[in-house]
């Protein structure tokens, strides 16, 4: 692997021009953020540079994407992906980008290091900061750049209510702010506005919950049935797996929501002073971060459940 | 009146001792938060502080000031006020105070200047960050002020959501958390935790919302017998009615409460550009303010709900 610093990813941009931007699948406030912060610096720098569009993107975050997309990779020739820590992150629409990745810029301490050249702080709560941190050493701070990095930053870190949220983060946050956007709207949308459907979905949720451990943990089941008796979309269901976490008491939230094609995707949020989520995904195929983690599994939701819980267990015992 | 700078009122504070700090009436994190660091800072500056027991002070805020309080003023000699902007907001215990306060910290503009001595910075989001500057003047910090006045800055912004968080309460945030204690339970505590009652609760209001006016008005609907199946007490219903105000697109929300004695509670929260909560109220036998009033009807609530309905119709019409 090769990785470099924030100084030498910036140099490897400026030494290029014609920028292909690659989201993860599923994309989150943080790639996307990323993604528009990263481009809009780009061209103020005067280099030519796209987003790839990301099929996946919701409407709570294309937004921050207008003007910067394209629907394809033709023409491009720098390739840089931005949050995407792994091969199985990559969405369809950028499959051939797998082995053409110039630069990666991620903080997931699971970074695969598939591009030729990783800028990676997998200190930072989130990959907007690294990407803030590369593009100061290029050019100055613009409102749309603070902006779109305040949306990766902010989301990653729950509104820096998550345990990742530490000095560096309001330092970083400080800094985007005085760029003059106005932030208010940004957090009305994101942490203070839920659809009517999402209420609803988040209601079935409180009805179905299990609590365990003495109500150390807590699981919620998110069904295709639910979903569809709802109507609900992704939008309604985006970053669902915070929800478990809010009970009162509960240190370790996991959320399995069942996809149409007969898979569940495991979700566990903890508190890593008492179970390390990373390692108990691992045992279930997947991986992430100790205090959040997820994993795939194919099965019906009651024995991804059980294995779920065995996993736990095996944590905690081991 | 007499107004300083946090440098003098810094230096009042060396050139005394034996000193009792004031919280406001109904306490939040901001006031108490704000003694709390005042006081562990004038004793890590060798003097003798307490804080003025708060009866007001619930179980959310009480720990913080474990070892620090004292029944009455008794023998103490300089009264130092913090958060608190008229002598309306004295509690009870504090009343004969009201005339002995001799340095006033706050942040609110429509601070009454009460005391010998007032050191107000109107621009804060927080009275937090006011007490910070004064203290830096003549301490440093130790985790147990950072901790304290975490929590006033944090919980007066809305963890960093509100309209009223800058750049300063983010710059403010780091120096604080650079102290060393663990911001995540505070967090979790105060912004990120409910009871499973309460989101039980919550679950039954969404599954019940009438959404009307294209999905500008939302009325939920809050019964005696969901309140009793559930075994819901005054905490899982604290601020109950600004749930309703979180679904997209809903500019006035409308939340009626069946009391136990054949009454209902009406609480109405509006964008006053849209619609004067208060106009609607009066016509119920209520009032309030243009964004947010209330009033108290006998009858059953699908009566009520009507009577809410014409209501609303009839300000708008009129």
């Amino acid at each position: 692997m090769n990785t470099i610093t924030t100084a030498q990813a910036a140099q490897f941009l400026m030494e290029h021009d014609d920028f292909l931007i690659l989201t993860h699948v599923r994309p989150d406030g943080d790639t996307i953020g990323c993604a528009a912060g990263l481009c809009h610096a780009l061209r103020r720098a005067g280099k030519t540079a796209h987003v790839l569009e990301n099929p996946g993107a919701t409407s709570l975050f294309t937004g921050y994407l207008e003007g910067l997309t394209t629907p394809n990779g033709e023409g491009n020739r720098t390739v840089v992906s931005v949050d995407i820590a792994a091969r199985s992150l990559f969405p369809d629409n950028a499959q051939v980008f797998l082995d053409r990745v110039d630069l990666a810029i991620d903080h997931h301490p699971s970074q695969e290091f598939f591009a030729r050249a990783t800028c990676l702080n997998s200190g930072k709560a989130s990959c907007g900061e690294v990407v803030l941190e590369v593009v100061k050493e290029f050019t100055s701070l613009t409102p749309d750049i603070g902006r779109a990095l305040y949306v990766a930053l902010s989301t990653d870190c729950g509104c820096f209510q998550y345990s990742n949220t530490d000095a560096a983060a309001h330092r970083a946050a400080a800094e985007l702010m005085e760029t003059g956007f106005d932030p208010y709207p940004i957090n009305r949308v994101h942490f203070r506005t839920k659809t009517f459907k999402r209420l609803k979905l988040e209601g079935l949720l409180a009805q179905g919950m299990e609590l365990r451990d003495n109500g150390a943990t807590a699981l919620v089941f998110l069904t295709q049935r639910m979903i569809q008796e709802l109507g609900a979309d992704e939008r309604d269901m985006d970053n669902i797996s915070a929800f478990v976490g809010q009970v009162e008491g509960v240190k370790n939230g996991v959320t399995l929501k069942e996809t149409a094609g007969g898979h569940v995707k495991i979700s566990l949020r903890t508190d890593p002073g008492d179970l390390n989520a990373s390692a108990v995904c691992a045992l279930l195929g997947g991986g992430g971060h100790a205090a959040a983690s997820g994993a795939m599994m194919k099965g019906t939701v009651e024995a991804v459940r059980q294995a779920v819980i065995d996993a736990i267990e095996q944590v905690r015992n081991g």
